[in-house]
């Protein structure tokens, strides 16, 4: 148990509860007597090279109610990583100088795999230097793909989003005499976790990234979809890939981000016009886009529940002297869903993927099993209640109080 | 007044609400003593010409408490137009031995404005022939671009999910400390009402159709913008046209319908190229797609209350002897936003657009005056308890027990 400081920050893409997190560690902060100062690292990382570090305390505490429930990563994100530090140690020096400086102890990262790998490179060098440090990872992504933990806080509310978007786009695809494809492109680059909870809305055919797609297969679901049924739903991820594990998306020369990544979320539209070519003339794509990963304004009460949760557990595990932990959620046994935390070594987490199982995909490879489906329910139940004014959601705007920086610049 | 059956229909794309219209009427029309038989009309007009009459009274009471919320059109809808009678009768003669046979004395037209076309040539026709037939129209569009009422039920839920849509958007979009044009695609083919409900969410630059789109000013609207916020979020209409009424979007050989009409919905992606090339190598587009006209999710509880008042006063109205109108929403005057119906002649609606009117876009034609804001404000008000189960929406499935034929087949 060490008696100092703590910083709190979020990494990597956000999720419609990853507040709910920093929330969660922010308010068992605040009632901790060891703890005193409560600092954010602006942007994750980031913040600490920078030393932008400002002081939750000076918060007005409405702020914290309100910011449970804002969408967005509230301390700022960053997609930043390390250096090994077998590599190159500036970078640690920078981030432990800064730590000194403000006598920094805890150290709690929201993130992902990258995330991850980040807070157990910290935590090694703790180790390394024996400077006396609590680091701990919360995980947090809509693509649920972190292994160690039955689920990641943000896939329920994410699931829960996309079951109902597929629910409403079915209806709505209903509402013609005639025939339709409908194409509804979700996330997932490399796990097919949120095509799955696609399923919960019954759709005819669901492609996810763990199987191999074929073009030739496709024609062969779709067209017998359509000469039995007429109106034919799909749920794609935006990552099938081929036998070769090639990304079947529209390469688009123009169509790279800025670190040379292809961007994904083509799929459905080069899909749609295959089907327009050889199935069916009437074809629609949706693309659910980023709203994914922030529409609060369908979050499940479960999933805020449990990142509240994990949150509120880092800082007790840390106070209880852990360090190199993801705080992960385990279901426990019974009819009757509920989940606790347990800790999950960084380095089983760090930098790995954990894949939809195969066998809670359907030998065809186009849809999931009853299993799967029992995995997901209970993770988008409960509704949250947003605080709302004039028929919107009212978000949290922190004020920043930055700490005087008392390193130099790096 | 008419003793006699009545039929309802919808017509034209859905809205979250347009249930709710529908059961306005049912739940009224099942009351009245001179209504005996509840008639729905499959897939609109076209499930009279195919005498395609299922009976709403042999459906569970339950099934219209669910339907009110249930999204796409639950009797089916169409679109399909009437031939003037006065160059080809034929499907008129159709029609009316269709009602005749059914002693079909009221007819309820749920649709926008080329419905309301169908409903007028219908009243015409009856007028005509001297056939004892209350028509009625009841307005229905996400577009709200209906004459001679206030507003249309159908707009305040989609201007509601558009701005929410978009606050989470804009939280989303400030995840990173790197410069990003975050482009937001919504609907409107001939007017900018949803795109300006984004004005809700407070975004930099909005675009809609009724002022012409120029490179030249978009260029320098974004690079300002740029330059002064680093951050910088777009709302654009997918229908914004050039000077000389061109659309923007991208034309591609292969996006055309079946119809021959353009698919809109690609400006945002050519708007990101040209954001990529000439201002900001950061930009990401969203297009919110059908979840406009579907996402009951998060309706407006105002709007829903709204659409159900429609049809249930055009019941009133009908029974008291009206034919030839549509029910139309006029807004109090008060500073307590308060709505009632009136009548609005047919004949001024059918066919018609009302566009924003051009004082309500700021001069510079990129955003939208306060006084536009106050207009839309309270139309997306309230929110909407759907029926749940599990975690997702519940929808109403109905049984759809059809008439038995009596007339020839046409």
């Amino acid at each position: 148990m060490f008696k100092g400081n703590c910083i709190v920050a979020q990494s990597g893409g956000p999720t419609a509860v990853i507040n709910a997190s920093a929330c969660g560690i922010i308010t068992e902060a605040f009632r901790r007597k060891t703890i005193e100062g409560v600092y954010a690292a602006k942007n994750g990382i980031i913040g600490v090279l920078d030393e932008n570090l400002f002081d939750l305390r000076r918060e007005a505490p409405e702020t914290f109610r309100l910011l449970k429930t804002t969408p967005g990563p509230g301390l700022g994100s960053c997609r930043y990583r390390l250096k090994p530090a077998e590599k190159d140690e500036t970078e640690y020096r920078r981030i432990f100088e800064v730590f000194e400086a403000h006598d920094i102890r805890y150290f709690f990262y929201i993130g992902g795999n990258d995330s991850m790998d980040t807070a157990l490179k910290i935590h090694n060098y703790a180790r390394k230097t024996g400077y006396p440090l609590a680091a701990l990872g919360i995980p947090k992504t809509i693509d649920n793909d972190l292994p160690g933990t039955d689920h990641s806080p943000g896939y329920g509310s994410a699931a829960k989003y996309v079951a109902a978007s597929v629910m409403e786009i079915k209806r709505d695809a209903e509402s013609y005499n005639t025939n339709i494809v409908t194409i509804v492109e979700v996330m997932g680059r490399n796990t097919g976790w949120l095509a799955a909870a696609g399923a919960l809305a019954a759709p005819d055919l669901i492609y996810m990234p763990e199987t191999p797609f074929s073009f030739e297969r496709f024609n062969e679901d779709v067209g017998k979809a359509c000469r039995k049924k007429g109106k034919v739903l799909i749920v794609v991820s935006e990552g099938i890939k081929d036998g070769r594990g090639q990304f079947i998306f529209k390469t688009q020369a123009h169509r790279h981000d800025i670190f040379g990544h292809h961007q994904l979320g083509g799929v459905g539209f080069l899909l749609e016009d295959f089907v327009k070519e050889h199935i069916e003339p009437r074809v629609k794509t949706v693309q659910l886009g980023i709203l994914q990963r922030c529409a609060v304004h369908f979050a499940s009460g479960t999933d805020l529940a449990e990142a509240f949760l994990a949150g509120r557990e880092a800082v007790r595990y840390a106070v209880d002297g852990n360090s190199g932990f993801m705080v992960s959620l385990e279901r426990e046994k019974g009819r009757r869903y509920r989940c606790r935390t347990i800790l999950t070594d960084l380095s089983e987490v760090a930098n790995k993927v954990k894949p939809l199982p195969r066998d809670w995909i359907n030998p065809a490879g186009n849809h999931v099993t009853r299993e799967c489906l029992e995995y997901i329910r209970p993770l988008t139940e409960r509704e949250v209640r947003l605080p709302m004014a004039g028929g919107l959601p009212r978000f949290a705007r922190l004020k920043e109080i930055y700490l005087e920086k008392r390193c130099k610049h790096s």
